[in-house]
């Protein structure tokens, strides 16, 4: 069994020139960053366009993923919703499958919520899941989802659901926020939420990274983990540098395109766009070469 | 057939002791909003915790109410969800019933969003719903959703698509916001997503107002819409100043299991939570007597 731990990347989920979800790029996809170096995938987390797709979309793809021979035990699955009942039926299709974890957002439509009232929703949701769910690792992603998750929430709940909540993936980019969430939950699989935090996470006890650039440097990511050697880090920083000049979900599509060839790689779901194949092809060649 | 126009309520969406939609309920209430002066009612917008139910929760719930002998052109449907798939899924249900209307948030996870993006998301659930559609509001609400439409945003699709977008709400509660909305979509209809924007709304070209605070003083927006006189819109920010001490949703709530002695009415959906009986009552007791 694969442990909660390493390098996963935070998968781009493909559609199809119909904006339907594509389970055959995905497959292949994953396949590629497996080989790749990565310990796991996180199928729909915010990379993944999760929240653009059904819940009936999302348990399809992971059935398929799984029939197409990936391992559960590779593959943590994004369960976040605005609503919490569909975030139960999520955990439940993934459950199905005995796969590592899933990755859980707080309800987000409602915003300016207490710590209280996030309680109540894990609660909630955690009553319904039960122990025998796949582990839940926390998702803070504040600048997104518009929910902070707090430190002290986070403990919380890992105090009181140790047979459920078995870690966190901190999105927020904060170093000083990692480093919260590992003082809150000990003992527990804590994730930076990007590459760049993960030679600092690790020297402080988090155990990797779920990454949304591994969907393009998988490998180099790997070395960085391995060697945790500046030169190897610094690379990654270059592809940041080259990511952050665009919309990342749709510019991470964009240079897997340009890679495979396969221009209908670039497809997203609005409300994102994509970029145009020449943009595409600036960002490629602005990356850095391994 | 009644108009897109005139008082309606943004209902609340009662449920049951263990969280399950209540039909009976609801139906209740729905029957009493109509009777005491609302035009229609909104079914699932934010005060009604839409999102917070699944799509197959809400169609099940519209069913009932329409199967109980609801009139559907008293209704309008939210239809707003993270993913546009779910908008569109509900917005063809609601179409079998020929409801008023439809409440369309845009797709609301990713935040920073231009005018462009979301303009992919609405024209991809046009091009699916088609004109055959219920009229279509638009919705503005960014304090709680994160997602601003803009004037301009709203001109566009009313132009464009002019046989689906028919109105907007816009619950900003800055009457600058309502007068912008009312000068890009002229001929549309543009709702004061408050009672207390109602009367100057009704002035400057808005319909009508669609209001959360309307589950517990529908009789007095009414008061307020037919005489616009002072004393009468003071009644209404009485109300409004009482239900402001408290997270609104559940304090609407609290106030209509006061009234009528039925204390399951206060349950909410996490994150939401409930006040306490005690909480209820003193609202009840502040709010401003007819």
């Amino acid at each position: 069994m694969t442990s909660l731990s390493g390098v996963w990347a935070a998968s781009l989920t493909p559609v199809t020139s119909d904006l339907a979800p594509d389970p055959d790029r995905l497959g292949d996809h994953v396949a590629r960053l497996l080989a790749d170096g990565c310990d796991g995938i996180v199928l729909f987390g915010t990379t993944g366009e999760a929240t653009s797709f059904s819940v009936a979309e999302r348990v399809d793809l992971l059935d398929r993923l799984v029939a197409g021979g990936v391992e559960p035990a590779r593959v943590i699955v994004g369960v976040g919703c605005a609503a919490a009942v569909d975030t139960v039926a999520l955990t439940r299709a993934a459950a199905t499958h005995d796969v590592a974890g899933v990755l859980m957002l707080p309800p987000f439509y409602y915003k300016a919520v207490t710590d209280e009232d996030l309680m109540a929703a894990y609660r909630w949701i955690f009553d319904q899941i039960g122990p025998e769910a796949p582990p839940v690792l926390l998702y803070n992603i504040p600048q997104v989802s518009g929910v902070k998750l707090s430190a002290s929430l986070a403990g919380r709940l890992a105090s009181e659901y140790p047979d459920i909540v078995k870690g966190l993936k901190d999105s927020s980019g904060d170093l000083d926020s990692l480093r919260g969430f590992l003082a809150a939950m000990p003992g527990t699989a804590v994730f930076a939420g990007t590459e760049l935090l993960l030679v600092p996470g690790l020297a402080e006890g988090a155990v990797g990274t779920i990454s949304a650039a591994a969907n393009i440097n998988a490998g180099q990511i790997r070395t960085a983990f391995e060697s945790q050697a500046a030169a190897d880090v610094d690379i990654l920083r270059q592809t940041r540098a080259v990511l952050a000049t665009r919309s990342v979900i749709p510019a991470l599509k964009a240079v897997v395109a340009q890679r495979r060839n396969d221009p209908g790689w670039a497809t997203v779901r609005p409300p994102l766009r994509a970029l145009a194949s020449e943009s595409g092809a600036a960002l490629a060649a602005a990356l850095p070469v391994a």
